[in-house]
Formats: structure tokens, sequence, C-alpha cells
């Protein structure tokens, strides 16, 4: 049982995990290798003080290099569900499952809304994660929309088990080339079907299928953590960075704007420090 | 008319500084050419993210190239009231005043507590200033209480002024020498008098004076700020780090714990763009 489980490797996380191991506690960094694809894709950062005018590749090293000069390594993980589960929480990613007495939410803010449906039928045909769910579609007709060059792996994985796959990345330079995967360039509007998904309406076109894989990094707080409180999108937090679940703390782009690295940083520390002084009240109860 | 009025040069009055630079505003920052000692005194600093086990000297510097790369001048001032004129907002210092539309407080916060008294007797006996003050008390007997040896100037200041000065440094290794000053160790505890201060209550013994010079680097927000709710002690800010005086944004320690660069640079990036935010509604109301 960790003592906190934090969810993200950008700057609110990765400014959590510094904290909380300079408070001796004991916690998994769930995220990427790489940290966060959106730091790297930043020209240049020049309001994040004492580093100027730095990029965002600069950025992302920088942080790495902490991590590391702090012997803290992060666990590659692609986090689908977290549970309250009473006195601690489960958290289920694509390859195991964890449990933490808390919660640190630092998944940032996804840039394309969710789509008309999307949680209505998610678990009904609507997925965010190859590796978990990609089983259930073997011989099936999916659809699979991606938001960044990292989830190429899982489409085609993907296209070993499906008859069929409709590609549809929502960025540049997309190059998939198993035969039974159709690329198309179109924006989705919405997710229809009756008890299951049966089509995805496009901009510009309709596609029938069994299921809809969502490929994105950042997955909408709601339909990851049941029963959170969200408004417009955003993880509703209090000045401590605590949320409506006991034990769950949320801090980054996911609470809403400013999204800065600045104030990223600043509330993984604030989640952190009020992580800490959960845990030692809940200690004091149990005595 | 400046658009905005930064006070301090902590860890959040340059992150502010900085943001509201990136976004073209017109801004004055307020506060130490030294940025601040309490910084300067950090022995070594873990969770800082991006710069790694890093001095508290080291930060400063860090701190000082930023604003230094973008640009941006300190203005050295001791600020000693912060007024609500309705559209806009006057701001006094040791030296002049300044008007701006907006004001972010980055003041800090003062380890130690107000003394008893202190602030009924502010303008009765009770000073934050030599420069401003210190013509009033010519040929009388004053008590100086100082937190820092940045403030041993002013003592001088005052002592060629006053017939005699009981100087009380709350820290090590004072040394001031002037004939008619006495250096005191002890702690203040409650400030007395009827319609002005008449003495000074410490731990050990009893000083008569005609008035006291309080001289530290961070003012109780509620003594600079007429009209500002505090709690605690702190400036009871709300997620956007606005205060109840409309246009006054607060960030860093002064708004509470925890107490970590971290947090104070994130606020101030808050601060600063709810300052913007600010600005281009005002501007809108205007049109």
């Amino acid at each position: 049982m960790y003592d906190c489980i934090v969810i993200g490797t950008g700057a609110a996380g990765v400014s959590a995990a510094l904290t909380l191991k300079a408070r001796g506690k004991n916690f998994v960094l769930l995220g990427s290798k790489n940290l966060s694809s959106k730091i790297e894709a930043a020209e240049e950062i020049n309001n994040y003080p004492g580093l100027p005018a730095i990029s965002g590749k600069g950025l992302k090293a920088a942080l790495l290099n902490h991590l590391q000069s702090c012997g803290i390594a992060v666990t590659p993980a692609q986090v689908t569900g977290v549970y309250a589960m009473g006195e601690s929480f489960s958290v289920l990613t694509d390859g195991q499952s964890y449990e933490g007495k808390t919660v640190i939410l630092a998944t940032g803010v996804e840039s394309v809304k969710p789509v008309a449906g999307e949680l209505e039928f998610l678990g009904r045909g609507v997925s965010y994660c190859a590796t978990c769910d990609g089983l259930l579609y073997k011989g099936k007709k999916i659809v699979a929309v991606s938001t960044s060059p990292a989830f190429e792996e899982e489409v085609e994985y993907l296209s070993s088990l499906a008859s069929s796959v409709v590609f549809v990345p929502l960025y540049k330079g997309a190059k998939l080339s198993a035969q039974n995967i159709q690329t198309v360039r179109d924006m989705p509007r919405a997710i229809e079907g009756d008890m299951r998904v049966r089509r995805v309406v496009f901009a510009k076109q309709t596609v029938e299928c069994d299921g809809v894989f969502l490929l994105k990094e950042a997955i909408a707080p709601s339909a990851l953590v049941p029963g959170l409180k969200t408004e417009g999108g955003h993880v509703s937090v209090s000045r401590d960075c605590s949320t409506n679940l006991k034990g769950l703390f949320a801090a980054g782009d996911c609470t809403g704007r400013p999204y800065q690295y600045a104030k990223a940083v600043g509330e993984g520390n604030v989640a952190a420090h009020s992580v800490c002084e959960f845990l030692s009240l809940s200690d004091k109860d149990k005595k």
C-alpha cells in the first residue's frame, strides 16, 4: 500500500513527487518515461522562474534530471480508472493495479473536448486503452482516434486484432501502413449507438463500427475517477488542492487555467503537502 | 499610471513580474535589489522543479539572472501603505508614491508574530519605516526592533535624530556603535501606552519610550492594506489569487502555507494572469 499514487508526469506530477520524496513518503509516480509530449513541444518558455528562455525540450531535460538526481523513477503506465475504496484508492492501469492511501491527479488537460456520446458509451464500445480492451475487438471493425504519434504503436496492435481499423490521427505526419488500416483525416463529432457503439459521426462522414478507441494523453477526469466533482471539464479543487473525494488531490492543468508550468509546479507542491497532512491526520485518527 | 504594481521581490513577486512582462504589461516591481534575504538564507532546496539541490544563494542568483535577461529592473522601496482609491491604487513607499490599476501583494510572511499592541498603536508611536517617520522623533527616546542586518543603516539614521535608541536585534551578530545606541538582547512582548506609545514590554524588562520602530521585511498585510481581509495573519485569497479588494491580488507566503518556492512561483503566475484578465474586463467595461 503506497502512501500516495501520483498520476501524471507533467510539471505538476514531477513537483508533487519531488516534495513527497523530500518528506520521506512511499509513493509511485505513474506516467511516461518521456514525462510529457506537451512540455517537449513548447517552443520557448520565458516565465518559468529561474530558467530563462528555456525550450520545452530543455525544461523536460531539467525535470528528468531532477527526478534522477533525487532517485525517483517513473513507472510507465496508462491509467484507466481511479476508484475510491473507502480507506484507500485503487488505480488501474493498462498493466496492473496499484493501492494507495491517497492519490494526486496530475493528468493534464486535453485540448480536444470530449466528443458527444464519449462518456455515455464508455465501457460499451468506447475505450481509452488498446492494451486493456483490444482483445474484446478480435475480428471486429474499429475506429481509432489519436491525438499523438505516441499512440501509433497501440493502433498497430489494434490492427493485428481487428478486422479493420479506421485510423483518425488528429495531428500531422501520421504514417501507419498495415493493410487493414485506413487513415482518414476528419474530426469526430459524435459517438452513436444503442446498447453499444454502432457508429462515429465525423464532420465529413459517418463510420459504422463495433468500437472506438480514443487515444489521448489526458483523459477527462470525470471519466477517469467515478464520483469526482468537475466543472467545465476541470477538477474542482480547494486552495489546498483537495477534491470532493477525501484523500484525492489534484494539481496542474487538470484543475483549470492558467495552463502554465509555474502554476503546475506550485499546485503539485501544495497537493503533496496536503497529502502529508492528510496522512498525518489519518494516522492520529487510528490511534 | 501602471497596469500593475508588484510589491515584493521574493519568488512570488519575481514570478508575477516575469509573466506580466511576457504579457506586455506596464508594471513596476518594488522590493530589494538583493531580492530576498530569506531566499538567500536557505541552505539547500531540493524540491524546486528543474533546479536540483540548489542553495538559497543559487536560487536567488537564478531569479536575478532571469529578471535581468528579461529586462526587468527592481525598484528598491519599502512599502508603507497600499490604499484602494476606487478605480486605482496608491502605493506609498519610503521615497515616493506609485499609482496602479492593480496591485499584486507578494510581501512574504514574517516569522515573528505581531506584538500585542502593534496594530493598535500603528501611526501613534509604532512605525515600520525610519525614513518615513524618523523626523517625528527628533530628540526623543525610541526603541528599534529589527529582524535583519539590512535595517542597521536605518537604525543608525534614527540614532542621528533621536536622543537615545534602544536597539533590539532579533538576529545574531548585530553591531552598531553610535554612542546613543544601547543594544539589548530581548524579545518584545507588548507595546503599551495611552493616546500614544509609552513603553515596550520585553520578556526580561520594560523600556519607556516615545516611539517604537519595528523594522522587518514583511509587514502584516492587514497593517499594510486598510480593509484587506485576512485570516490568521494571511491574506484571504480565492483560487485566482483575488482578495476582497477588487483589483488587488496576493501571492506567495503572504497567502498562507505551505511556505514553499514552488507554491510561491505558482501563485505569482496565477496572480499575474488574473491581473491581465481584470485589466481586459475593465477595458471592456469602459467601452
